[in-house]
Order: structure tokens, then C-alpha cells, then sequence
């Protein structure tokens, strides 16, 4: 029987499988945005500094610190304005989504999961037989937005054995929720984007399947391939 | 408003309130279990050689290594056996709980919860402004009687806010969860338990309020206070 698991927070990660990266609010929404509206790559990066290297390879340069973009940069993390990335080569830099990845040690394929992209994701991964999500969380601490995605995800898939605890209660917990932007809007890291004046792109994430897009992790940083 | 966190797997904590250590399979369920059946005291030590030391100070010793007692040892991890600890002095040495307080760093006080006495420790954690549950977990791993056991505390709590993003998830999924037993036995940890014969542990384990007693953690070890 095929296998999933949940990491609920980073860890170190070895598998022979599938890893799916979460970041809901707001990486992985934007990357996945990006390249649904036809951006040609987009590169994650760790740091700032390293990311205005690339603004010489005519990169556009998007990405956030403490929810706004840093000086210099074209765009913050944010999915709406993801939508005008097409034809652009995007370096991005966020928070939590970038440190994520620095965890994997070894995958057969890395790939990044949005509720935009939910039933894309489920059909990708399906071709695998170990499968892994990978919340990004926030500073270390579980996200509700990323633990109710590895739940829903969990529902759109059939056949696989749910191999951590994690995956169980990420199951039970996201099956009992139908409205995911009233969820994802009571946690502190919503409220807080919120407050900075992000609500519609919280709106925006919280939207389900309007893409085809699966970003697929190359040396050259994320690239769609569509599914259907 | 009084608030409330609760943490999935062990992190470094410093508060100024209160700290429920939980891991219901099994060490939290033996230590309430021996407090309320007339042990004087639980110590925790995380290490056999610990342990071993406290026989000659006429210490009775339990515990487990991959679920069975080690060599020399009186007692298993077992909340059945921890019956029978009726005036002892007991040295506890586990896998996950006593790894867990380690992570403490300052606390006003620290008290062990289960499923035997959340009521009990409902009431006490009433008493004070800040309360975080710290949940053991498996092997830094999200353990889903740990989780379910915090969700169902926050069912019992008024008017404190649920600061963190676990406790909203942890509230949501217990709210669903009526059998706690059918639930529990869901897990590769509890189910691991079972293969080695500890099924009527785990069936202790699930049982609700049995116990008024909460045991706090003092330098000697933890020590039982009744409150109802």
C-alpha cells in the first residue's frame, strides 16, 4: 500500500518519495499563482542578500520580511501580485517556506501545494509511492493554514496507509472544515497579515483548484507542469 | 483574558504560568495513576543509570525502553502496575516524558495531566493567567493521544483565549472525537503498545476521570495535591 506522511513543523527529511511544501500563507500560494499565470521559473532563496544577486540576471524580485517586501524588491509574497509575473524569471524569499526546504535531505521529487492547485497536487502525487507533506509552519510552530491543507490533501487521496499520527489527526481535523477561509482567518499569522492589509490575498489563498499547475522543484528553482 | 498554548512536540519554554506535561501512553497515566493510589512521590530521571542510582535510597524503579522494563527494574511504564505503588517512593525514567520536561526552562509550575484526570487538572489550571500544555510526543513527533488529550483540556477550559495555532487545531479535532479509546488505538505508537501486550494500558489509559488527583512537580519529584 502506498504511504503519506505530515510534518506538522520542519524537520530533517530523507525519503525515496514525494515531498510536498506547504507554505499557504503566503510562499507556495504565490509560487504556484506565479507560475499558473505563466511566470517561467521561480527560484527560492534564503536570504535577501542573495536574492539581489540575482536582480542582475534580470530576475524579478519578490518575497517578504515581517509580511512586507524588502527594499529593492518588485513584489512582495503575495499571490495577487504573482498574477503579473508572466514571462518573468522570479527569485523569492520568504520567512518560512524557503527554510523549509533547507530540511530535505533527499527526495525523489519536491513539488509545492496550494488550495489553488489542491486536486493538481492529489493527481501528481498519486504516481508516488511514499508520499511526505511538508508544512512550513511559522518560526517553527505548527500552522493551522498548512496543517488543514495536509488534511484536505489527505481526503483527495485513495489507497495510501496514513503513517505518522500526524497525517491521522490532520485527517480528522480538516474533514469536519467545509468554509477553509473562515478557518484559515482565526489564526494569529492570518490576523496578523490582516492587519498589515493583506486580507484579499488570504482570500486569495483560501481559494480552491483554480489551477492546473503543479510547481515542480529543478536546479533552476520551481517550474510548472500542468495536470489535469 | 486568561490564554492557553499548546505545543505538539517538546520546544524550549519559558512562561510565567502554568505547564501540563501530557503523555498519555504511558508515563503522565502512570504517574497520576501511582499519586492517586498512594505513592508518595514520582521522581522522573531520564537516564537507567539514573534510575538505578535511587535503588539504593530505597526507591522503587519503573519505566520502560522500547515499552518493556529495563534490566533490574521493579516496574514497567504502566499505569495498571502503577496501582499497586501504594507508600513507595517511585523513580520513573520513560522515553518521551522525562525527555520532554527538559525543554522547560522556567515555569511557575508544572503538573502532569491524562485522560485519569482532566477534570482535576481542568480545575487547577484555573488558578492560573498563562497555562501551556506540553505535549511529549514520539521521538520529536506529534503524538495523536498527546494532541487529542490537549484538545479535549481546551473543552474544558472558559474565557481563556487559544493563543497558538495547535490549540485552535487540537480544540477542533477533539471537539469531534466521542470514543477516546477508538481514537487512541488509531495510532502506529498505541498500536506498537499493543503488539508487546499492553493492550489493557492503553484501555487505562483512555479512561476519563477516574482520578482527582494532580501531580505537581516539585525537587523531590512530582508529589499529589487532590482537587475537586
Amino acid at each position: 500500500m502506498k504511504r503519506i506522511k505530515v510534518l506538522p513543523v520542519p524537520k530533517p527529511i530523507e525519503t525515496e518519495g514525494l515531498i510536498v511544501l506547504v507554505d499557504i500563507l503566503r510562499a507556495t500560494s504565490t509560487i504556484v499563482t506565479a507560475l499558473s499565470c505563466g511566470a517561467l521559473r521561480v527560484k527560492p532563496v534564503a536570504s535577501i542578500e542573495e536574492a539581489l544577486l540575482y536582480s542582475k540576471q534580470d530576475y524579478l524580485l519578490a518575497g517578504e520580511r515581517e509580511c512586507v517586501p524588502p527594499e529593492g524588491f518588485q513584489a512582495g509574497n503575495s499571490p495577487i501580485e504573482a498574477q503579473n509575473f508572466a514571462q518573468a524569471k522570479v527569485v523569492l524569499t520568504t520567512t518560512n517556506g524557503t527554510k523549509a526546504l533547507s530540511f530535505v535531505k533527499r527526495a525523489k521529487a519536491i513539488c509545492a501545494g496550494a488550495f489553488l492547485n489542491l486536486a493538481a497536487v492529489s493527481k501528481f502525487a498519486e504516481r508516488f509511492e511514499e508520499v511526505t507533506v511538508l508544512c512550513a509552519g511559522t518560526n517553527g510552530d505548527l500552522s493551522l493554514e498548512d496543517f488543514l491543507w495536509a488534511g484536505k490533501f489527505l481526503g483527495y487521496l485513495f489507497n495510501y496507509e496514513r503513517e505518522n499520527d500526524a497525517a491521522i489527526v490532520a485527517f480528522e481535523y480538516a474533514r469536519e472544515i467545509s468554509d477553509i477561509l473562515k478557518e484559515i482567518i482565526k489564526s494569529p499569522h492570518a490576523r496578523r497579515l490582516e492587519k498589515f492589509g493583506f486580507y484579499k490575498d488570504i482570500e486569495f489563498c483560501a481559494r480552491l483548484n483554480i489551477y492546473n499547475t503543479v510547481p515542480i522543484l529543478t536546479s533552476e528553482g520551481f517550474v510548472g507542469i500542468e495536470v489535469t
